[in-house]
């Protein structure tokens, strides 16, 4: 038998318009995982994507959970076994206003550098998970079959911190369980060099809540005497991090570790542009630790970051009123060894600490996930290298991730099953924030590379 | 001519409900001027305070202005010539959730300390101003005129700043001025003993809008290397006070002075418990400079408080996200000879030095106004302590204020002429706040005590 590779690629540009129907298809579903209101909007997504799978000849099924449910694929025989995961929740999109169109409403935009699909989850994770399935779609029209064994697991709670995946591999591990995960959740490097994630930050979420006086208060009737929440919070928040950007949490750089200088002289040859990198969102002056590489800033070291704060009157005009109660969620990204159940009490011990007589806190778990480092001496890694350079002709790197994608570690703890993430994603598709798009590019190429790789698979 | 004021008081009494059920009326309007959603409610406010005046026999009328309308009022004829001075704007609602029942159907409750008026207003402004005017009601049915030449002024922006009080008393400078001015818009002092107030607090407004990125970041693609303004408002609002409660904006204490030791005996002769004081709210310890007595610290020392602070994902669950724009409302009470103006500068160029490389900040002015001192030897302060000591057989205070009425300072500016502040309203009614009341109590005696006033200044 030929190789059917060349044919599986053309049928992949033929089929590009109806390709991207079905992508329009799903992103029309508003599947928001953390906001409790979508959840019917999840099922309906759930649903599409098992329509989806049965018709591409996997033994597709909906699969209740706590929370969002799971979807699981099995089809194909012969090759190796592999995994496929993709999430097909999404984040919310407040601030709405900022938005060009509504987020749910996808259409193609023509931009400077190409066109793109316009939607939230367009590039996280919706568009990146359909690259996969429309591979297999093609690869069964030419040669009637899928390429090897595949699973096939689509989340829809990973916005949400994936509350329910490590109960429901452990559930299912013999059924789920295959050679190896491949995940599409991740990006080019700098936008044009495809890349294999090595390594992958941990996440660890809080949320403080100081309360005080059990109501707001007039500040004219009982400002400088009454403890105000708000300047509590203020001053834990404020002291986070020090003057050279380290944060101040005791024992928070444990087991962080340096990155040899091997793979950090690899990734200073990547040509990585500070100034390209911030210029793009309005930036010019890398803001972390003093003295560290933006790559390893971003791959290697631990951050803090306070995501939101809230007290007081924020409304139109001002209310003169001393708050009872003052917010802020705060989520720590975390490398190497960190541990993040230990870092969690540290935190919480160090806030405890610094609460005046008059206020209390309380803390709200939004997940803990530790760093991954991936196999790279598995042949999975040559084989993908080898595709993914073929398909975008330049070489394709080995990088470290600077987010957070958890599953690699469930799969490893939950199955012993090592993962491969890679993903067609770019810096510019402002994922997380108004007016997420995913380049036709990516979709397009994505579509072919996963079709390169499957042909190794087999 | 036998002195009419037992009859005058003896009417109040009996007339009661009617007084009541004509504060109700006034209460139902939502006269928040702060919000421009209740616009139209303010002009029917006032519309609703001319008919009343008219009904009075003052010749009044509804009087535009950049903002809300004023309502002026002239009437009577012989002895002193006064200005009463109230408000009939109320704060916002928020958080609705919190207050026990509709903020605008103003209810009757029986409480453990006698019957109040529950609604937003009902203490802060309307119940008070409605004192005065049932008084003048009471008066006039009694004799069959007002007991001396009366001009009333009612505000509609006193919640959002007054922005155009002073315009207005400078346009109608001749047609307002008095001899003196009656402000009622102040407490009891330690809810029981009767109060004329001899200083009050300045006020400057100021919100804080930091921007970085140009857009939300997700914390896993940028965490670490991008500015976060959340990160740059906490550290600057983490340092408003230094460990000892002191402000350490950069000449803030400028022109504060100390008070007399004999003043603060005064005060301290005053039986003020700080216990049950901050007991009443839920607190316990005095957070102001140290050192302080609390009276001092409300009555004679300058604060900064946050008001409110807004940053990133403050819904559901958690959203890994760097914020581009971080926001804090924060305002300060000022002292003495502090110069609201020079300080807004001062407190200007402190934010902006803290500013560092990718972030920019812009400043919404929210209020400036100094603080007051009264002409405590004016004739009707000894007037007014005698009519209210005999109404509440407390010996009446002369105290400290610790809000700010600029009020008085607008008079004397503007019109050259001095203010007395006294009122009926209780540290526990909750103004600004959820669940606002009204003591029964205080509007019935409230009345009495303008009436005993009046009769003085006939």
């Amino acid at each position: 038998m030929p190789d059917p590779l060349p044919a599986v690629l053309d049928r992949i540009d033929a089929a590009q318009p109806q390709a991207l129907d079905r992508l329009m298809e799903l992103l029309r579903i508003p599947s928001i995982s953390t906001d409790p209101a979508h959840a019917d909007d999840c099922e309906t997504a759930a649903d599409w994507l098992v329509a989806e799978l049965t018709d591409l000849g996997f033994e597709a099924s909906r699969r209740a959970t706590a929370g969002r449910p799971m979807v699981v694929g099995h089809g194909g025989e012969g090759g190796r076994h592999v995994l496929f995961y993709g999430h097909y929740d999404v984040q919310p999109v407040d601030p709405l206003a900022l938005w060009n169109r509504d987020p749910f409403d996808p259409a193609i935009e023509q931009t400077a550098r190409g066109p793109v699909i316009r939607a939230r989850g367009a590039s996280d994770d919706k568009g990146q998970l359909m690259t996969f399935l429309e591979a297999c779609r093609a690869w069964k029209a030419e040669t009637g079959a899928l390429p090897c064994r595949i699973t096939v697991l689509l989340e829809g709670e990973e916005e949400s911190g994936s509350p329910s995946l490590v109960p429901f591999l452990r559930e299912n591990a013999d059924e789920l369980r295959a050679e190896f995960a491949l995940i599409c959740d991740t990006a080019l490097f700098d936008s044009r060099v495809p890349a294999i994630v090595t390594s992958l930050r941990g996440l660890l979420g809080e949320e403080i809540v100081i309360t005080g006086p059990e109501r707001d208060l007039h500040s004219g009737g009982y400002g400088g005497v009454a403890m105000n929440p708000a300047r509590v919070l203020t001053r834990i928040l404020g002291r986070l991090h020090d003057e050279t950007g380290r944060v101040q949490v005791p024992g928070f750089y444990d087991g962080v570790g340096e990155v040899s200088a091997e793979t950090l002289a690899e990734w200073k040859g990547l040509g990585f542009s500070a100034e390209r990198f911030l210029g793009s969102v309005g930036l010019s002056h890398p803001a972390g630790e003093a003295g560290r590489h933006p790559l390893e800033m971003l791959w290697s070291r631990p951050t803090a970051e306070i995501n939101g704060v809230n007290a007081g009157y924020t409304g139109e005009g001002m209310k003169t009123v001393l708050p009872a109660e003052a917010r802020a969620k705060v989520s720590f990204r975390l490398v190497g060894g960190q541990d993040p159940l230990r870092l969690r009490a540290a935190f919480r011990d160090w806030v405890i600490a610094q609460i005046p007589p008059d206020c209390r806190v309380r803390f709200v778990d939004h997940g803990a996930s530790p760093a991954s480092r991936m196999k790279t001496d598995h042949p999975i890694f040559g084989a993908a290298r080898e595709a993914l350079s073929e398909e975008w002709n330049e070489r394709a790197a080995f990088v470290g991730g600077g987010g957070s994608i958890p599953i690699a570690g469930y799969f490893q703890t939950a199955l012993g099953m090592d993962s491969l993430l890679t993903g067609w994603a770019r810096a510019d598709d402002q994922i997380h924030s108004p007016n997420e798009k995913y380049d036709l590019a990516s979709f397009h190429k994505g579509t072919r590379s996963w079709a390169r790789i499957l042909s190794r698979l087999a």
